[in-house]
């Protein structure tokens, strides 16, 4: 399917090692951002200062990671001016790299969260578990992202949406704690839990569209809307 | 600095008249999802469902002109194979439909709060006055986006900056309204509001995204980070 039809072997060959290295890159950045989310919720949980900051400062090499991704995408366009599925190929590198980046950011919001709170903790022990739980579904998607990316198994891909709607069920269930009579611990509390729960539920997001757009490719039909 | 150089006039006359289309077409988007945030803002303010059924109902006209913005993309792509600044120009078209399907997105995020809460009002009185500039600003920012679009006015790009810090200022001081003890209001508003917020917010980032997008084009720098 990747195959560079009417062109030299050697072109064809050197588009084909630069699509294989652009996936590689895409699947890597998927690793880092799903360690970032993991170390974020560590940071929230903990009140850990030094971890919240570590994932600030480690966000400047994912932003690295979609400039240099658009650079490889630019020099596929280059290379051989791909038309049709091969070039929805290229331009889905685009889409998930931006989307890659923004995963990143979700993760830094929740550990600037967890910075400007510190030491108090932000979240209220009845309210912790489910916020375990949000980062545990939210970096496994992203590494399931990254193995969808690598091999463009549906199946797979499938599993995401599904661990999404967990991710929305946990999202929709923190709401009803916050909301219910026996809250007891204010209003400002309440906020950052309201943005934290947001950010989770939009990194999920992200990561499901990045393994949508994988089958799009795959099947040339897209299951759900494109953009999360 | 778009002529096709090495291409026959026509084919530059054909590409010349689809770029300028795709700028046409993204531009009324942009005065779309204005038009969809207004109106959000005013059901939010006067609990008016109609007016929220309507922005909820006309999303699916941001959403298809998404999908139609991107067949524009590869139709150009195809037709050309762009290198240089002119591919960059090209992608940046991609990069804006789906900034505007987003910011449409968030449009209808916010006329779903004001149908979940109706007929009861989302905004306590000494909030609505703050909404109602954060919607002021933000369809004001997507209209002035939709002018840098067709004008490529650095100017008139940077006083969308501006605007930005402004809607960013407003955002802030929402939540020191949301937690001051003379909140009397209970969670749940809070929860909503500040969710609202959030949205007007990132509304704004990406407007303010579209034109940055088209400074980085005209001067080859970009000012701020891409992604917004």
């Amino acid at each position: 399917m990747f195959a560079a039809r009417g062109y030299p072997d050697s072109v064809r060959d050197a588009y084909q090692d630069k699509l294989d290295q652009l996936a590689i890159s895409l699947a890597s950045a998927c690793e880092l951002v799903a360690d970032a989310l993991d170390k974020a919720t560590q940071a929230l949980l903990h009140a850990d200062l030094q971890l919240a900051e570590q994932v600030i400062s480690d966000d400047a090499r994912v932003d690295d990671f979609r400039a240099a991704a658009e650079e490889q995408v630019f020099a596929l366009l280059a290379l051989q001016a791909p038309v049709a599925t091969d070039l929805r190929i290229v331009l889905s590198g685009l889409h998930a790299a931006m989307a890659i980046e923004r995963m990143g950011d979700l993760a830094e919001h929740i550990a600037t969260t967890a910075r400007r709170r510190h030491p108090h903790p932000v979240l209220p022990a009845e309210v912790a578990p489910y916020v375990a739980e949000m980062g545990r579904i939210g970096s496994s998607l992203a590494r399931g992202a990254a193995e969808v990316i690598q091999t463009r198994d549906l199946t797979r891909a499938g599993q995401l949406e599904a661990d999404d709607d967990a991710m929305d069920d946990l999202h929709r269930h923190l709401f009803t704690v916050l909301t219910a009579p026996s809250w007891d611990h204010g209003v400002a509390p309440a906020v950052d839990i309201t943005l934290i729960g947001r950010f989770y539920e939009r990194y999920a997001d992200h990561a499901v569209a990045l393994a949508r757009r994988v089958v799009y490719i795959v099947t040339g039909r897209m299951p759900r809307p494109l953009v999360p």
